[in-house]
């Protein structure tokens, strides 16, 4: 497997591309904006002006896109890959998207002969960049071996956790840890802060305990310093918390604290924040408390 | 500062009076049921039959009581260690109570003559005998310079987070972060089996990333294997969830997911899961799911 056309050359694309040439495949690139494939041009990578052209000349493609519908039209779509895939092409779906529509998108891709991973990642653009992303994938075990060294090309962490979606609803259930973690920590910073305890030795003595989060450690002093430059936005946590809310529905769970950390994402959107970084729930949580004035 | 009594040898109290006598100080003791007494005679100690016994005797006085009103009663009832404390007296309270609670203690304390810290811990029985607890101080500067060495006889990190309450302030924001991690854990574990994925391999690429927590690392397994011995009861976290919401009322902010977690932690003691380990939440997340059989 030589040839790998990537579909989506966004904040997260573009770099995942580059770390597929750096790593000696031939890579070809589709993405809406032109101005993206001429930039993988520049880095030796083929521009492609279809997915169709991209498709004719792939071994595999990647899909690097922002939510179901876009998979859904670019994989489904009349002029979309698997109206072009010769069979044998390995599909691996980087996005993340609702596990249910993942699990449409491989039936659809197995009926042509198509082999699909769902292979949604987490470690945010930084990871994109340094090569050093988790990736959660779904699928057949057989074609996740045929797809190792290529997603090995790309992150660090390769875990194979089931059939068909299973990595979609991974991915679900890390970003509403996260979420729920976030907004946990906004409410304990918060509490000290309207108490008059200064927050910055209480956060360094919660961390060393079993309250201890990789959110303390990546996200507590931007929220209390209040630098909210993304990182990872508001408005794509926020579709990810609507993605696991249907997945709970899908299969048929109740779960609380997930869909009170949905709303309060999404008022915090709704507050106009969702170009910030997602540490900046804790202004949502401020705002609860009386305003900013109130907590120091 | 050489002679210690410790009022409370229960679970926490009895290795931390132990401690203290491997530390070289002379430790009396004082419980309600006479048999932690004895034990403690038995390591070394000196049993007292009353609070003015032990408080005649101390240089300070470490309190490891189970809730705000046995504190109140031994420290400020008509028998209790202010009605017979000299001036001068350092008056450790290592309890979890409510920071309210704390900061009437130590105003009368003062008036007293008599020194107060609040001193809540974490890290469990096991951080108590190992004497690896964290110790959240609230209190004076130099009244903590006093008590440190005391403190680092029982505990690894000690850390001076503020005046009075600010203790107990840490303490009840250490302990919305662990139920809200439980909370978030058993969610995520349940939408996990629900959806068919095996959630051990799940978590343990949920660890490697931004949703990475101490409790994933304790608990996860404890979860997924149902296995709820204590460690640390259901019943305890709902007291301590308790004092986080009043001490959110007391300091005027809205904290919804710790309002949720309360409830959740109070339906899971209601189901009659109080003497399980607080990882037994998980429980309640899978009742809801329509029970264990919904949910493998």
């Amino acid at each position: 497997m030589k040839r790998v056309g990537v579909i989506g050359l966004g904040v997260m694309g573009a770099p995942m591309a580059r770390n597929l040439l750096k790593a000696g495949y031939e890579v070809s690139g589709y993405n809406r904006s032109p101005a993206a494939v001429r930039r993988l041009e520049e880095d030796g990578g083929v521009g492609c002006a279809s997915v169709a052209e991209l498709v004719a000349g792939a071994d595999a493609v990647v899909t690097v896109l922002p939510d179901s519908p876009d998979v859904e039209e670019v994989v489904l779509g009349p002029d979309g890959v698997l109206a072009h895939a010769a069979p044998g092409l390995l599909l691996v779906d980087c996005s993340t998207i609702r596990p249910e529509t993942t699990r449409l998108v491989a039936a659809r891709a197995r009926e042509r002969g198509v082999a699909p991973l769902d292979a949604p990642v987490s470690g945010g653009e930084k990871g994109a960049v340094e090569a050093t992303l988790s990736i959660m994938v779904g699928g057949l075990p057989g074609d996740v071996e045929r797809a190792r060294r290529l997603l090995e090309a790309m992150g660090r962490t390769i875990v194979h956790v089931g059939p068909d979606g299973a990595g979609q609803t991974v991915k679900a259930a890390n970003q509403l840890l996260v979420a729920g973690h976030l907004a946990l920590l906004s409410e304990a910073i918060v509490l000290l802060g309207a108490s008059g305890v200064d927050p910055t030795p209480a956060l360094r003595v919660l961390n060393g305990g079993l309250a201890g989060s990789r959110v303390i450690e990546l996200k507590g002093e931007a929220m209390l310093e209040r630098q909210f430059v993304p990182g990872f936005r508001i408005d794509l946590h926020h579709k990810d918390l609507g993605i696991a809310v249907a997945a709970a529905r899908e299969a048929g769970v109740a779960l609380p604290m997930t869909g009170l950390v949905a709303q309060l994402m999404a008022a915090s959107r709704a507050r106009g924040d969702g170009d910030k970084d997602h540490a900046a729930l804790v202004e949502l949580v401020r705002a609860l408390a009386g305003g900013a004035a109130a907590v120091t």
